[in-house]
């Protein structure tokens, strides 16, 4: 159905690009074969390390005009196949395209490249006392991802998401134009928000060369407090409340002892406490140090009168350290505690969250199969892990589509979505489709044919 | 083209609405043959009030089927023409769908019907403790209004638009089909973001028939500044300074000397003070008074230091009565002043503010035509009138171009865009095409026509 890249491409290619960015067959790395979601993997025909949105237009002209499919990647850091050269083809890499390109103090933008990575963009605005908000607990992908995910992240309860920074794009289109959507402005009502169906898109209708970001002044104070519980059920109970109370929280996660645990033995470096099941970790942030108090202070107490044990504050660097390496390194903790596993990475109205922890309890028991969970309570994001541990092939398939079926099943009869922030990717097409029905499938699809005819940006994925 | 609406039609929508709302003909009122636009006005052949999701999807099947356009209207308070039936067809007015359906506590969100009116909504939720940000000036404009032209107003400084607050979406389709798009969710990465495509869409796409609205808690405290300038260059050159500074503002509006003397005469009441040319007024708020306090010090030191004559607050009743009153009447005075006129509705990076209104006094000179503007200065969006005064038609017509090409060029030159928050209607087509381009127009007709294929939604408008 599509064309192979053989010898004559290869050669085109290699008159608009120079050869030693671009490899081939044997020369391409099995890295680029897989992202960070199991079970699928297949590399692309020719892997292309483009520096500019000229680059990737001529690359696009050609694919498209040769019916080449084409699959765009950052870091490749996603959990649902979203990056994965499905057919072959050629993939565009965009890690060297990773230049700041300008920081404009009068318009409180920053306007980056696709390849710079998250961490990278966050120190350097930092450092000049700005503020980018999103903060996925993946540093080490790359803002096009971001983007194309419409990643989340844990400061969404005050914050919101990626959407909400991104002023503009530049985009190559399938067949090679280059388009720009928005601008610096901050408002915008002119036309179709075509800017908005891109984020989140996942690659699959034009490719991200340049971004227009959103900046806010860093806030001059940020304090965290790790409340312990005696059970998960005491620990969720607590965030409907905090929502009702209005206290301005900056992030609300839970965690469970056991994926603690987890992180320890992956880390090697102790958490500040492992005497109790279950965690809240808060964060506040601000201007006035006095008003952080009086809101935290609030906060602790109306927690500790809902049953938390303590509130320890996390405030020293050692104590920062050792619980936000921890968060971070949940996912790989869990990973590395599981021959394998899949991720359910659902979103329920806020109100929900507590009834779903509690369900994925339920489907670990009747499945019988291990689900460890973390994530976002204050924005009812969950991140649940369903793991293999050392299941027979069939058994571990079977049993995660049993999984599966019942958390989305559940997510659906809550009025949540699929993805909060992973996106859908090649994984879990089946249950969007579940959950919108055919006619917004279809719509969809539509949508997709009207900028990419050809179908042959990102083919397989999200419709 | 279209099928004009005929006895028998008239028969079929009096079998599935009760004939009282339903109008047809003569008894339609001159009221809905236009919005607040001057010059283009067109009767729809019949006015259905409807009650109901229900209602709209019954007459939408029926129209869709029989090739009958349609156009959703709500207050009718736009200034593009977006709202007038220019084929005729059935006109469906939600002013009766005007109720809250749901305050949800748990996931601080609203969810109303589309005929709600901007000020109903707000004053149900600052009732209540909470807050809904978006503030547009008109506001009896209602929320499927300001949805469907994705309306800002003066909070967006600190706030953003109304973009920012839709969560989720309950829309008829052209042929019928009810769909809801989002959730009360606070993330959503499941597929395109249709919701996005369909607010700003100016009801081109499909009918809004229930939105849930994502609310936060009220702010304890707000305050507003009063800065009196000698001129409008020394006033709009404080703005590039207030944003670098980083302060924290939720409004930063302009008004020169002639709008207000406008607003004084229209309403008949005494703005606080009228030495000056020109104003700006700021506007703070916060859950601390201490904090407000020091931030508006602080923001008041620096504009006396950059020229302004005085910092008057805004804080008794009767001065804030007389200040808002007066904003809010800017529009209607400007055109109570005028035999006609037309609107600008331009928005340019925030750093281009000042050079973009000297450019207005510029054209006004060169076009020989008075230019009077206010606007938000803050987010870089501006209301600049065109007004006909005493011109004869041909005079009127070739002067407003003359003005209107000027104006429009000089905001592409800025990378800005056509509206900022009006929209593009009927009358700013051919800007909106200069300014986006061929490829891009035809992208949006393309996208049109995914939702409409028969082109019966609003037809005339926006592509």
């Amino acid at each position: 159905m599509y064309k192979t890249v053989d010898e004559k491409d290869l050669n085109y290619l290699s008159s608009i690009i120079p050869s030693e960015r671009i490899f081939y067959g044997e020369g391409v790395s099995e890295d680029y074969a897989h992202d960070e979601l199991g079970g699928i993997s297949r590399k692309p025909d020719v892997l292309i390390n483009v520096l500019s949105t000229d680059e990737v237009s001529r690359i696009m002209k050609y694919a498209n005009d040769n019916n080449i499919p084409v699959v765009a990647r950052g870091s490749g850091t996603d959990l649902v196949g979203a990056a994965v050269a499905l057919e072959g083809g050629i993939m565009i890499c965009t890690k060297l395209m990773n230049h700041i390109l300008e920081l404009d103090e009068n318009n409180l933008t920053v306007t980056v490249e696709p390849g710079v990575l998250l961490m990278e963009l966050q120190a350097y605005v930092e450092e000049r006392d700005f503020f980018y908000p999103p903060d996925p607990g993946e540093k080490s992908a790359t803002i096009g991802g971001n983007i194309s995910t419409n990643a989340g992240g844990m400061r969404a309860v005050k914050y919101g998401v990626t959407r909400d920074y991104v002023r503009g794009l530049t985009v190559v289109m399938p067949n090679g134009d280059i388009e720009h959507f928005g601008s610096k402005c901050v408002k915008n009502s002119s036309g179709y928000d075509i800017k908005d169906l891109i984020i989140g898109s996942e690659g699959t209708l034009c490719i991200i060369t340049e971004a227009i970001l959103k900046l806010i002044p860093k806030p001059l104070e940020s304090v965290s407090m790790l409340l312990p519980f005696v059970s998960m059920e005491k620990a969720i109970e607590v965030v409907p409340e905090l929502i009702r109370s209005k206290a301005s929280l900056t992030a609300i996660e839970y965690m469970s002892l056991d994926t603690i645990i987890s992180a320890e033995n992956y880390l090697g470096k102790k958490f500040p406490d492992t005497n109790y099941e279950a965690y809240i970790l808060l964060t506040f942030d601000g201007n006035s140090k006095e008003e952080l108090e009086k809101e935290y202070s609030k906060v602790a107490d109306m927690c500790i009168k809902m049953g938390a044990i303590d509130g320890y504050f996390v405030d020293t660097d050692e104590r920062k350290k050792s619980v936000w390496n921890a968060r971070g390194a949940f996912l790989e903790a869990i990973k590395a505690s599981t021959d394998e596993m899949d991720e359910c990475d659902v979103v329920v109205p806020k109100s929900r969250v507590a009834d779903f922890i509690k369900y994925t309890h339920e489907v670990a028991q009747k499945v019988d199969i291990r689900i460890p969970s973390f994530g976002h309570a204050g924005d009812g994001n969950l991140h649940v892990y369903i793991c293999r541990d050392s299941m027979d092939e069939n058994t571990w398939k079977r049993k995660l589509n049993e999984a599966f079926d019942l958390l989305y099943e559940k997510a659906r009869e809550y009025e949540g979505h699929v993805s909060g922030e992973h996106g859908i990717g090649y994984a879990k097409k089946q249950y969007l489709s579940l959950q919108v029905g055919e006619g917004q499938m279809k719509l969809m699809r539509d949508l997709k044919k009207v900028f990419d005819p050809g179908n042959i940006l990102n083919p397989g994925k999200l419709v």
